[in-house]
Order: structure tokens, then C-alpha cells, then sequence
């Protein structure tokens, strides 16, 4: 096996724990060096791939690499751009591959959801076909936990585990001043699509009654009055009601929440998050006092309250994809694997890419109780284990101490430029 | 010197290290049981001793008490109330000295902001006249460290480190994606009147570039103009802009940007949050795609995230109440005195009621870059301290293993009740 350089590339949304990732990754390649030479990372993502902007990973200290397990966000940058199809665009593909064959690179390694995994399926298939031989492979990432085939999505775990720590934090403050002051609080949190996200809040509660007492599903169509009634009950029987609202979650014309908003007495449309159309419209039934948050891009973010098992897998599913790549495989992506689930086991498993693109993880019917505002013990058993564990990062001045790299970009060696609009 | 009870109760807003100045409350009381019997605490606050609704703290055991220590939020309840005059409100004295006189209480402990140590000021003064003599001794509270005469206040380190937190996480969140996502992130703090909060979001910055790129004070007027002409520089030399705005931002028609709105295409008030109206603001100017959050309770219920220094020092200030109580002082409140700035080196002083009720201590002007968008060296000199430290709670299950009180309340005495409406 003669030694080719790899790619690495970052893609769509980051999350608390793709850092890791990359840290499994580099750190397996640096003791593969027989096998793969430099690893590049794309700046911004497959953007640097078109634009010939590659980082030279090897020159980052063995120390710095390591304190991407604990970093947050994207470390070489990471970008929302979905190539087109190789009939609608081929000449991206065959840009990709120039800029490969330039600089030796024989392993493609891209770290995102399901549009990322389907472009490397894609470019595995067309790399022979273009003229240059390709190794791909493709690391799971997504916060909306929306990836078939593995238990659960690297980055998911530390944001469930962020919203379960949040609610039950601003529920115990919500239970304390109710009696002269808020009653209603709204928690707003990420999934457009999935309510994976939401049904983690649902982790806070260890008995009846405990915050969070309704919960905002995607998947399930917001109905007003029912809602309303809900609220008036649980106010009624604990004296306050904590919400946690998806952001995706539509009315039954199929609008968004958010989108839709409420009107104010005049008839005016008032534009907002779903926590504050919400909350309003308690408001307005009830007149409860209130009181919202959007927790929005600090619970991706939140790597200081990770799980530890998150922040495992996620580096696992880094020093996986080498592994892989070494062993020959393309076309696969690694997964997890649940062995067990109280203890929670685990093993690494493999996915082919084929059956991984384009096919969407819902939050399943009986993850959902039959009100269709809390989560089921299912539900529970599936997602408990994913908040497990703390993995503090280290502190400096009272922060976390991150790691920045120097990320530097090698020569270009093509004579092109890639005309890129974001 | 005979055994008398004590009253203890939370009031206003709840901390994330309120029940630490309980727990140091509770714990020193118990070691002195020869003078202080049983501390009961008002449930609900002051409500709880205008209703006789007195929790008998003794029936709680001492790990739990010990747990106190790091639960966020109001243990036995907290109120949004504030007693009027004397003059306006005899009554409501006279009630209060009723159930103090029924219980053998000695001892009022008030544990709360201006308003609370206000009253306690009161109480000291009339309790003579209203013929039961009563030792009455403030314990400061509040996130929005707007009390005078102590270095600063419980509550407001750990709300300081999670904003700062915060900002340092998203903000490497976005500058990940800037290049082809979210150019301009905002994040929404609290304080009404003071900008203390805003102004640890500036902590984050470890050198110039970093986000916070611009923090909105409610000290400083918002002019639009000079406003977006700062996000148009800050996103062409760094990509992208993070701004901390708190919540009590005001234009130059001193009305709140939140409450002001912007008006959409059509000329409707676009209402929510200040962050919501910041965020709009620059779409509409520069076109940027851009993220906001609103932490609202969940910065100040974030016991996960809490600073040590904050911790340490409720906790002590509960101690030295009790320690005041006992050398025979009344109408004071211990204080927390800076003796050196680098190490911090703190102890702990005594503050005269009579000089603490009715000032609010703003952000000094020299603390406010010239710009008015930013923090001065000597405003991080004072800051900085007060983050510094984790102190993180057990966990079980993956969460914070916050303990609950049995809160169970004594027998009433008196035969007649009152009539509370909040």
C-alpha cells in the first residue's frame, strides 16, 4: 500500500463535539503514517476542497490536536453547501478531484449529516470514473440525532444533555417564585424537522410533576385549545408549567409556529421564536405572567456541560473512519452500535453509504405519550444513556480554556481558481 | 443570652447560589444551637410570615441542608413582594411581629436585594415600637449586583460566568460557519437598569477580534447609526460579529428596544425581545443572515456552571448573618470587602442597613469603553475574580442531583389569618 494524503472536511452545522471527532481522526492518521501521509483539512468545510484551500494539519503540535476532543465548533470552519448532483454539476466534482490529484490525496473523510454522507457516496462513486481512485468514508454529525443506522448521531447526546440540565435548572427557579410571579415558562429549542431535541427536555422529569410538564413535538400538529387546556392544568395542580417547544413544530395549516405568529389587538402580526408566540398565547387565554428563553446556537455549543458519552463516541466515530479507510473499506460510514442498554454498551459498526443518504430518523410514534406532550418510558430508555457522563474542559481565568489553531493553508498547486458564491 | 428562634426567607429573584447562603445560614445556626433554637423559613418569602406559614427547617436532615450548597434556585420559595411604608401599611408590621412574637422568633434574616434590605432596615426599627424586639440582619442577593457597599453580590459571579461562557462557546460556533451561515449572533442578557451582565459577556475576549464584538449597555443610549455602522466593520475585518445586548437597552426616546419593536414591511410593530429587535435591525441595514438568543432564566438558574468564588462567598455571607446575629449586631448586612485584586484575596465586612436600602450601583462610566461598545481593562480587573472557579453539583442519571426539601410547616398559633392577594 503506497501512502496517499487524506481530506478531511467539516460540513453543515457544528456541534459541541465534532472537534472530537476530528481529534480521533488525526490522532489515529498520525499513527497510520505508513499508510496516510498528511491529512488536510478543507477551510470551511468541502469549500476548501473547491477553493484549493487546504490545511496542513501536520503542522499543528500533538498537544493542540488532542485539545480538539474538547473543543467546540468547527475548528478548520465548516459550511452549508450541498453540491449539486454530478448531472446538474459536474464540474464541481471534477474540481474536487483535480485539486485530489493534485496533492496525492487518495482518502476523503467528511464529518456531517445526511447531505454530507450522501456527497461522499456520491464521489465514491464517481472518483474511478473521473480518474482518480478514491477512499471514502463518512463520520457521523448531527444535533438532530436524524441519521439511520446508528444509535444516535455524535453531537446529539450534548445537546439533550444541555436542554435536560436547562430545563430542570430554570424549572426549580420557575417552582420557587410562582406564587407571586411567573407561572408559564417556555424553553425554545432546536429540530426543524425531528423532535429528538424536545424529547430530551422530557429527561429532566424523575416524577410526576416535575418540569418540564409539556413538551412541543415536531411530529406532533399543534393544536390550541388542547394545549391551552394542558396549561391551565398543570398551573391548576403544581402551580406552575414549564415548556419545552420545538422550533419546528407547525399548526394544523402546516406553518410554522414561529412563522404563523399570533396578532396583537390590533391585528398585527407579531413576529417571533415559537417559545414568544407561544408564551403569548398563554398569556392571552390565561393571563399568566411569563417568561421565555431561545436557547438557539448555546446548546450546540454548550461543550461545557457535554456528555461524556457524546464526547466518546463522537471520538470514536473519528478513529473509526481511519481504521476503515485503512482496512480498505469506501463507501462506509461508521456507526454506533447498542450492545445493552442499562448498563449502556456500545460497539462501532458500519454503515454502507448507500443506505444512509437521504433517509430521515423521526422521533418514532412510541417514543410520544398518547397526549402527545411528554415522552414515554421508551423514550427514556433510549435516550438516557446518550446523556451520560461529564467531560469537563479544562479552565483558564475562569473560561474554558479552547484550543484556536494556527491553520495554515499549504501551496496551491493548481493553475485554476474555483469561483465560489456562497 | 436566652434561646430564641429565627426566621430566615429568600426573596425577589432567585440565584443559582441563593440556598448557598442558605445552606451557610443553616449549618453555622446548627452550632449554635445554645442561642438560636429553630430557624424557620417563610415559605414563599415574606408571604410565608405574613401567612404563618413557617417551614420548619429542623426536620430536614443534614445532608440535605449540606446539598443546599449547590441547588440553584429558592429552596423554600421565593416572592416578588415588597412591604409598603409603615405609614402606607401598619398592618401588614403589625402581622409580621404577631407571628415573630407567637413563634419566639428573635432572629429575621432577609435574604435578598435593595428592596429586601430595605425592609429589614424597617423591621429593625419598629420592632421596639411594636414592643418585640427583633435582630434583623440583611443577607445580599442579586444577580443584577446593583447593591452598594459590598465588592459584590452573591448571584452575579455565576450569572457572569455563564454569560461569559456562553458567548465564548457560541461565539466559535459562528465564526465556524460565518462564511457561509449566520454572520451576526446576539445574545440577550438580563438586567433592567444596570449593565453588570452585559458587561462579563466582555470577559470572553481574551485578545482583540474575539466575540463579544459589541455589548449593548443599558447605560449607554442605542443610537442605530453608530450601531450598525460598528456591525458592518466588525463583519468585514472579522467575518462576523457577537453581540451581548441586555435586556435594558433604551433608545434616545428612553423607551426599551424591546418594548419600541422595529416595524416590519408593512408597518406593524414587530414586538419580542431586544435581541430579537437588535437582530432584525442589521438584516434589514446590511442583509446578514443572523442567529439570536435569549438565555433569560436560564442564566441565572445555571448552578451547573457556577462560579466558585460566587459559591464560597453566599455560602459565607449565610455564615456571617448568623456570626452578626450572635455578637449582638442588628440592622447590618455582611459585606464582602476586596483586599487585593491579583491573587483575589476577599474577607468579610458589615454594612449599616440604613446605608445599603435605596442605592443602586451602576456601571461605573470608566468601565464602558469610549465607543460604548465594549469593557475597560479596569472593568475586567474588577470582573474577572468573580468567574473564577467551577464548582460543579453531583450527578446522577446524567443530570444535576439537586436536592428537595420536605418543607414541612409547624402548627399556626395564631387564630387569625391573612388575607394575601399577590
Amino acid at each position: 500500500m503506497t501512502t496517499k494524503n487524506a481530506f478531511y472536511a467539516q460540513s453543515g452545522g457544528v456541534t459541541a463535539v465534532i472537534n472530537a471527532s476530528a481529534c480521533g481522526l488525526l490522532e489515529t492518521a498520525r499513527q497510520h503514517a505508513d499508510k496516510i501521509g498528511k491529512v488536510y483539512a478543507g477551510r470551511n468545510g468541502i469549500i476548501g476542497a473547491l477553493t484549493e484551500d487546504l490545511i496542513d494539519t501536520s503542522l499543528e503540535s500533538f498537544e493542540d490536536i488532542a485539545a480538539l476532543r474538547y473543543t467546540p465548533s468547527g475548528a478548520f470552519g465548516s459550511c452549508r453547501y450541498k453540491l449539486k448532483s454530478f448531472e446538474e454539476n459536474r464540474t464541481e466534482y471534477e474540481r474536487l478531484i483535480a485539486v485530489f490529484k493534485a496533492h496525492n490525496i487518495g482518502y476523503f473523510f467528511y464529518n456531517g449529516g445526511g447531505d454530507s454522507q450522501d456527497t461522499t457516496h456520491r464521489l465514491s462513486q464517481l472518483s474511478e470514473l473521473l480518474g482518480h481512485e478514491l477512499c471514502c468514508i463518512g463520520i457521523p454529525k448531527t444535533v438532530d440525532n436524524d441519521l439511520p443506522l446508528t444509535d444516535n448521531c455524535p453531537g446529539f447526546g450534548s445537546v439533550a444533555k444541555y436542554v435536560a440540565v436547562s430545563i430542570r435548572e430554570a424549572g426549580l427557579d420557575v417552582a420557587s417564585m410562582a406564587r407571586t410571579s411567573t407561572k408559564v415558562f417556555v424553553l425554545e429549542v432546536m429540530g426543524r424537522h425531528a423532535g429528538w431535541i424536545a424529547a430530551a427536555g422530557g429527561l429532566a422529569a424523575d416524577k410526576e410533576g416535575d418540569p418540564p410538564h409539556i413538551i412541543l413535538f415536531p411530529e406532533i400538529v399543534f393544536k390550541q385549545e388542547k394545549f391551552l387546556a394542558k396549561v391551565e392544568d398543570t398551573v391548576g395542580k403544581h402551580g406552575y408549567c414549564c415548556i419545552v417547544v420545538s422550533e419546528g413544530v407547525k399548526n394544523p395549516d402546516d406553518e410554522f409556529l414561529a412563522e404563523a405568529g399570533t396578532r396583537d389587538a390590533f391585528g398585527h402580526a407579531q413576529l417571533g421564536g415559537a417559545a414568544l408566540v407561544v408564551a403569548e398565547m398563554v398569556k392571552a387565554a390565561h393571563g399568566y405572567k411569563y417568561h421565555w428563553a431561545v436557547a438557539d446556537y448555546l446548546q450546540r455549543a454548550a461543550r461545557h456541560i457535554a456528555s461524556k458519552t457524546d464526547v466518546d463516541q463522537a471520538y470514536a466515530m473519528g478513529k473509526a473512519a481511519v481504521e476503515l479507510a485503512i482496512a480498505g473499506k469506501t463507501a462506509v460510514m461508521p456507526t454506533i452500535v447498542r450492545t445493552r442498554n442499562n448498563p449502556y454498551q456500545w460497539e462501532i459498526g458500519v454503515a454502507e453509504l448507500k443506505d444512509v443518504a437521504n433517509v430521515e430518523q423521526k422521533l418514532p410514534a412510541h417514543y410520544i405519550t398518547d397526549d402527545g406532550f411528554g415522552i414515554t418510558p421508551e423514550c427514556e430508555e433510549y435516550l438516557r444513556p446518550l446523556i451520560m457522563g461529564e467531560d469537563y474542559p479544562p479552565y483558564t481565568n475562569g473560561l474554558p480554556n479552547y484550543v484556536s489553531l494556527k491553520n495554515i493553508s499549504i501551496k496551491k498547486a493548481l493553475k485554476t481558481a474555483f469561483e465560489f458564491e456562497p
